[in-house]
């Protein structure tokens, strides 16, 4: 026998998160998080995933029948929306103005479709004109992929807009909202959105692990018709809606749900619910105004201009002559607080400081500003 | 706006759960998942997964360095086998005795590779004569993929046979151990297994949710030197393996861990590593006694020979008259007693009574040999 290793109990400490996500999680969503686990087929539990549905299509602002959460992370949610709908050989418009919009094309690829790319500017939203100069130059297109909200920027895109640009160019829309779900503005139906992913760990106030997917029923349509098998069996939709749709009262098992995350996904919705979406919209931003203005006494510069800047994520240049790596371990140590590394072309160069969910409140700003002014002089 | 649903807080029962997973979790468990959340680059968290490897290595029984926890089920840990090993076009001899012997076989199918099948009856084990013979009229077969312990029927076949004639023909072997590790002898290196998966909900009684994964150094070759990227990004262990290793202590990220869900796990190995393998391998096998016992004085009849029978997995045939779905619903309703339903060929034929992990005592035993003896007279 290998000899067992033993360790003590694992204690972390109350680390107050205001990075890129995991978010500041709800002490309460911790503690429903905790409750008992049943059955993955218990009619106890059922109810709560029928409720947790509902809380879902609340949250996305959307009626789709096909809205359900994955049993995995945000990048495993955008997985089932290109496996499910794109096939191969097909066309999809990638834009990519971040590490997101990038993974996007990465998923295309491995699905054997053809990625159009269109580029911008780390930093700046996807370019609507750039968009329609695209989807013009490929009739053949028939999906238009983008991130809302750019984690690794900040930088906020005008989803409305570019979904009724693929609607007008006969596109499905696949929405990135990992970062803006319950941050900033998004009415998937109003706004005419096929398929949208997020994340359970970022303005929802979750523990990480989760993805909560939206399909429209022209997603669903694309899907029924699909003429090749979806390549991945977990993540196949037409299977796991047998489970997350009570057909006559029964449901199908696909795979053991992750009981206890769903108990933490229902709670945070619960209080998104409670606190009403637009307020907590409203919330974000006012946070993040009085960030902004402290960051600005600081001297600090914001990287995304502020037309298209997100509340819920502020990525700021790191001052010149300033040691990243020691003022991030030194605001981890002494303040237990995280703020994020800069990401891909930023790394190195930004921070990236989140104000999501739970996250977004006045004790957060407050400590966050008097942190960085002390480490910083 | 669509309106605000408003629900209560989620107060499950306090359940006995004796079916086929998720099991009893154990309390100190679900106590250390309701810890606060830290940033899954947070360095006390990626110490903490150091130690959470080396305990996966442990309970697996191996020194392989490619071992990790994938973030998602079970059939996530089958798919992420599949995916990185089997190429499209690619032979693999497919042992069918169960629902997940089935599974696999879709796997094998929607990498576009080429399931050769050695079909065995449900309940009983993978006939190594009949993998033999495959494996001869095969000599192209690059893989050989079965399942340790059947959940769907409760029959152990005999890993070690089977590994050692995977390897006699040349063929890596994929195993199945999703209800086997931790409830009955597994030795990964030892028995010269290539690939390995199973779920964190069996016999590790930890929530459900989370796969812990093990590749041999003959299965990362595989990897290295395919021709075709893998097709899913998510379960891409090139690329997650940057995450779970500290290469000159640095982790890049890949995605956001689920961080609390490894806190469980994390707590769960440990609680096995405190108990060791052997003694808990044991309990599992001494339960199994006091349980048959007590069924066969109630009359029932096991659906799986004795010599091939699992001890944390208890199928047993529904006797005849008898209500399947009325006395599951009565153990529930009145007991807070889950067991669980045939599956597949055993639905309404059979029951699974589960004693995995921390559900595998005394007490438990006790409650369902009662209960069943109340309801079933």
């Amino acid at each position: 026998m290998l000899p067992a290793p033993h360790f003590s109990a694992f204690n972390p400490p109350r680390r107050i998160l205001m990075g890129p996500g995991p978010s500041d999680v709800y002490p309460e969503v911790l503690a429903a998080q905790a409750r008992p686990t049943v059955g993955h087929l218990d009619p106890l539990f059922v109810a709560m995933m029928d409720e947790l549905k509902s809380l879902i299509q609340y949250a996305f602002q959307t009626k789709n029948e096909m809205t359900m959460a994955v049993s995995a992370p945000g990048s495993a949610g955008m997985e089932t929306c290109f496996v499910n709908l794109v096939e191969p050989g097909e066309k999809v418009i990638v834009c990519r103005n971040g590490v997101f919009g990038e993974r996007m094309r990465q998923n295309v690829e491995r699905v054997g479709a053809i990625a159009v790319l269109v580029d911008n500017e780390w930093g700046t939203p996807v370019d609507p004109a750039a968009v329609e100069a695209a989807l013009k130059a490929n009739p053949d297109a028939k999906f238009l992929a983008f991130v809302h909200a750019e984690t690794s920027t900040g930088a906020l895109s005008d989803a409305k807009t570019l979904c009724a640009l693929a609607k007008q160019y006969g596109c499905l829309s696949i929405v990135d909202a990992v970062t803006s779900l319950g941050g900033v503005e998004l009415r998937v139906d109003e706004w005419g959105i096929d398929a949208i992913y997020s994340g359970s760990q970022k303005c929802l106030s979750c523990v990480p692990g989760l993805s909560p997917v939206s399909f429209s029923s022209a997603a669903v349509e694309k899907l029924k018709n699909r003429k090749t098998p979806v390549q991945s069996w977990f993540l196949d939709q037409s299977l796991v809606m047998a489970y997350w749709t009570s057909a006559g009262g029964k449901r199908s098992y696909h795979h053991t749900a992750p009981v206890n995350a769903l108990y933490a996904l229902h709670e945070s919705l619960r209080l998104l619910a409670a606190e009403g979406l637009e307020n907590a919209w409203k919330r974000h931003q006012d946070m993040h105004l009085v960030l902004r203005a402290g960051l600005e006494k600081l001297g600090l510069k914001f990287v995304v201009a502020e037309d298209s800047r997100l509340p819920q994520l502020n990525a700021i240049y790191i001052p010149e002559g300033v040691d990243d790596a020691a003022v991030r371990a030194r605001l981890l140590k002494d303040y237990n607080l995280e703020i994020g590394a800069g990401l891909g072309a930023l790394a190195g160069k930004a921070w990236r400081i989140g104000l999501m969910g739970f996250g977004a409140r006045r004790e957060n700003v407050a400590l966050c500003l008097r942190a960085l002014e002390e480490v910083l002089n």
